[in-house]
């Protein structure tokens, strides 16, 4: 028997970094959180504990802030800047990953947190390519009507009745790869982000299935530039209460909104030409 | 030694409720997180286990979800009409706990969820009496500039700096008592939080307890129906990164934001002529 | 209308402090989390914004690691010292919070995390007076049997059934006031631990609030120098599932554990002949 | 441009499931949270929103309610049991993730939780093939010395000392892949978690590199059944305070535990000859 290491990385979680663009009057701020992964030469540090090619991660955060400090045009650009350069000597590929929060203007230099909604990227780079891949999550999103789940499948443990007419809700986790890096990073989004909210909203929905593909299909409609969707959207049950042991109906008045369990619905819609993801999700997949 | 049993209250910890009026093409929706607690003649369940006086946490459950039904206007009237109806037989004071959670409207019957921040409101009544207190948390602000912290003392164990500009965020935890239940309940609490988030913009803040003084006064002066304030501010560090040994300056461009320790300022700022609190904060202080 | 400041009070948060004694091979490791609270008079910096009477919340996190760099007895020792030193020129009450997180030995120098289970402290001082609280939270606790719900009172509303058997989980929250600081610290929260484990062992429930009085009683019967228990338990129901639509019976046997909502009982129990609290609870209480 | 659904899976998440068996006076407690995925020719809800299909999320959940009547072997068991049911029809591959969360016995019917430690079993079949993970995460293990890290690179962005003597806690997150179904389930976790803390107890670590990677050939070389071992290692930072300022000495005695960044160290330890993981790791690799 041989034991052998296999496919390995490591870097700096959760580098919390806040930029404040001071040029005028109206100032500009940035919310990130950043981490960083390398992959490389990396045996001997694991087999004997000899570190020579092991840059610490404490460096890595230093380089983040470092990095941050002229400024930088969108996160996926910071990232990209970020990940190319960790690419030398034994280190021949890098991550970072990037998450931004957003924050609503009230005044010239006065902020409010937007929510829970997060804007990711992860970028990554080997000596001579790069891969770039968007994000967006917490974003909680309900339809009152123009729901149902019907025509489904019944086996002995089926006690669902039909439903013509429920309350649909997820929170989008989404992902999507891009097929260059000639892009405009923050219109990008934006485009994107319209994309899956319009789709939800738009779709009458006979299962969540449908919804989702229709949310990928839109961002791939509307944004060239992206070559594949991930989605994987909970469904946040809300119950019709059964008011009539207290003499009352509920005509689609009143819901419990349940934690768990949760359908969690998980796909992915792309381009047929779309150029293959290499590192682009995975570092290990070399 | 005689050991006796003390201040006790019991209740249904956090039901979730989404209601949804269905009057016209424009949907309303609900998004509500409510807790009871009653308190009276309850020796006989501590001391033997005779429950004859001990409405099941579940019927006060039902009892929310039934309340539901005939919709409400505003989290404090709801709150207040379930209080006043569990005060009867053995239970003489009873305290509801509204949460509800914002949601942005998208279309028709689309919404997407608001953030982190969420309204409260805690109703408490006897059989004569009753009691509202309002309240706010999850509001991040922060100010990039507007802000400095001198002229304090130093000990042995003093090792910061005089800050002359420095980042100031919180995360606002606000309650109000309510001098009177004569309000318009969702206006009053507009005016409420405009009135917090523009004193916090407004204030050039020598400390964040200036900052906190500042809220409630505003908050005070704006609404007479609200006779005290008590908030809780947590000062959200931001530190400035040393990039020096990278031969960088940092002119205020890159922070890192803190998670712990923080600075926690707690205060409360009310009336002179405000009338006794009650049991509006606490249902045991009779 | 005057507008004036009420009670206040300021401090450092959650200063996460690991202590390491390396007297011999065996180390011993201590894993706090030490909250400050400082009151007194400080009208100055909330009505104006002078600081010459606010000692930094960075000052008292500084003092916190260096009052830990001789050891100590118990966190309630180390937090009333810490307390009484803030207690000087304006500051005319302080108030420590010490939370310390359970680790396992695994070996002279090894340690393992011992769950969620947290002890904690609460030390207040003022020039001439102190007391101390302990505490303890995360302690889930569950009876298989042993446990029934009967008897209850039925309204409109009420649609439980009643139960002869049931499983009765809980996470006990528990906090208790010592009469004196003079008190072997360490082995009184073992025997008040054995005490609160032991009575929820012991009791046959008929109700949640019969265990809460058992395991306050039970405390102070065994350990003289506590005055008072104050318990928060949360009912965490474990519902048994129907499963008679897929032709199976359910002795008992298969539960669904319930997120939310669930039942709060919440109760004190103590000494006919306790001191007077003072501020032993409230920092504001004066 | 065509767009089309790629890899794609659905399922109900974290159904809460305890069982008690009570055969005797000792009663038997398990704590599980079980989450299904199936896979297989879903293109029709999807695209048209037919879901003759569509196996229900709440079916799924039935299912597991109902499979646990008669009691399992291990969770494995459990999972794979519940993972060849769902294969029919056009489900051709499907996967339950167990976790199970430890209770401590305190009587014959008595428990206390055990702390954040969970094991989990990832099962997963096709019509004529199953493959098993197991998994424990939530085991935060320290050292208090026994780890140096030195002799790193150093570049423009490097700062950190070398350090010849540090406290390494790290919480264990690993995942180990089976290469047989014909295991002894209870008494391998038990083998493997007593080689993850063996290893990192023993291992004088130069890096945390070569912790991992002695934790998992310590895995292999103990279980045969194990082909290939996944770890993932927070390195939770304790940075020993300076006191000087203080005129105090801090001979590696106090520390800051710190919350963000932290490294992460991530790596696979495999045998020479082990089996392709096919499914095992992902349901969408096929």
């Amino acid at each position: 028997m041989t034991i052998r290491l296999g496919p390995n990385r490591y870097g700096k979680a959760e580098c919390r970094l806040v930029t404040v663009v001071r040029d005028g009057p109206r100032h500009e701020l940035t919310d990130l959180n950043v981490s960083t992964r390398l992959a490389g030469r990396l045996d001997a540090t694991h087999l004997t504990g000899d570190n020579a090619d092991v840059l610490p991660t404490d460096t890595q955060k230093n380089t983040v802030y470092a990095f941050a400090r002229d400024g930088f045009a969108g996160i996926e650009e910071f990232g990209l800047r970020l990940a190319r350069h960790f690419v030398t000597g034994p280190i021949d590929r890098a991550q970072v990953h990037v998450e931004a929060y957003g924050w609503r203007r009230l005044g010239g230099h006065t902020f409010a947190r937007a929510g829970d909604e997060v804007r990711s990227a992860t970028l990554t780079a080997t000596a001579g390519q790069a891969w770039a891949v968007g994000g967006l999550h917490g974003l909680t999103l309900l339809n009152t009507t123009g729901s149902m789940f019907k025509g489904f499948p019944r086996d002995q443990y089926t006690t669902l009745p039909e439903a013509d007419d429920r309350i649909l809700a997820t929170a989008v986790d989404a992902r999507w790869r891009f097929a260059t890096l000639d892009v405009d990073w923050n219109a990008a989004f934006a485009a994107i982000r319209e994309g899956l909210v319009g789709a939800f909203t738009d779709t009458y929905s006979r299962s969540l299935q449908q919804t989702l593909y229709a949310m990928g299909e839109r961002v791939l409609e509307r944004v060239p530039e992206v070559a594949e969707v991930r989605l994987a959207l909970p469904n946040r049950h809300h119950f019709l209460v059964d008011l009539s042991p207290f003499g009352l109906d509920n005509p689609d008045a009143v819901y419990v909104a349940a934690d768990r369990p949760y359908g969690l619905i998980e796909g992915t819609v792309l381009r047929d030409d779309a150029p293959l993801p290499g590192l682009a999700w995975d570092l290990g997949a070399a």
